[in-house]
């Protein structure tokens, strides 16, 4: 029998996703699911929806109301939370990062790295410093990754996953999709998406 | 002491609200929350940032999947669903009819019927026939509320709860305000605004 597997989209810049990145590594190997880490960018996506920034930017009220309801939802978690200025910010280059190293053991903890710089400390993750030195803390060889990330395989393999995110059906993270294209939207859905995955196996 | 309250703001085109509308009375009567119905519209504050319709007709994948998550949601709630035609629905006289009676001991009988018969047969909610039949069906004198939703007091005050809706942040339904003015938006929330609710009294 194959073990379960759920793919985890997400974006460098989502706030929600940064609830998730931070538990889902634990709770997918308490029940038995294997990840599929499936970085990828909403920019596109949402330009194509004719938004030039995070819709929490364009809608003021949503954007009032998400960061209140991520200083709840922090603080039931035990997360710190930090404003990054600018919001939203640029995760290109962490999400190429991700993308060449998405298979590699360091992956989880590496996410978990750049949200909680980005999120818990209000760093900026666009900076190849911050990036380095958090590659560096992981045991990682920083130089090699840095410059994977300018490979041109990296950078039509993080635009693969950006259209196949839309052939998927995404449009916002985190998302979730099972084997059979089951897709959930947001941390409130992870519970939900597992449950899926684990049932396909059953 | 008093009792704790909780305000359910509901929109009767939203589909998430069908879900909560099914459960928020017997849920928060179980944890001992009283309820204020506050039915309003959400057409005036979408076209205030430039909608014309539901965001889930102007993003069809937004829209796609929010469909799906409602099926899934049905089946586990054990609530049948059926998109109505046309969709969004026009909830106005409902929505004047729920005002009318917000405080009357039927209220949550006739919002449940109203959603019932819009998601769980597909039926037409602006039809005065439809909405004079689900009031008599409770025993209601249905040509007294259809009449007071023509009232002047009554268009009124349904309108100074959408800008009331405003000032307090909600940008789309259901949501929940407590006593000190906490915002929490769907029904994935309901159960944190019950719980919020009740810290306010303890």
């Amino acid at each position: 029998m194959e073990r379960p597997r759920l793919g985890f989209w997400f974006e460098f810049a989502s706030t929600y996703s940064y609830l998730t990145a931070m538990r889902i590594e634990t709770v997918a190997a308490d029940r038995g699911v294997d990840l599929d880490w499936r970085p990828f960018l909403l920019g596109p996506i949402f330009a194509r929806q004719g938004w030039s920034t995070s819709p929490f930017n364009l809608y003021p009220a949503k954007g009032r109301y998400m960061w209140r309801d991520m200083e709840r939802l922090c603080e039931t978690l035990g997360l710190p939370l930090v404003m990054p200025d600018p919001f939203p910010q640029n995760g290109l280059m962490a999400a190429r990062i991700a993308h060449a190293g998405r298979k590699d053991p360091w992956i989880g903890a590496f996410v978990r790295a750049v949200y909680m710089a980005e999120f818990g400390e209000g760093r900026d993750i666009s900076d190849p410093a911050l990036l380095a030195g958090l590659l560096t803390d992981l045991g990682v060889d920083a130089p090699v990754l840095l410059a994977a990330a300018e490979k041109p395989e990296v950078k039509i393999g993080l635009r693969a996953a950006v259209s196949e995110a839309e052939t998927l059906g995404i449009f916002g993270a985190p998302s979730f999709v099972t084997a059979d294209g089951e897709l959930f939207w947001g941390n409130d859905r992870l519970e939900d998406a597992l449950d899926w995955a684990l049932r396909l196996t059953d």
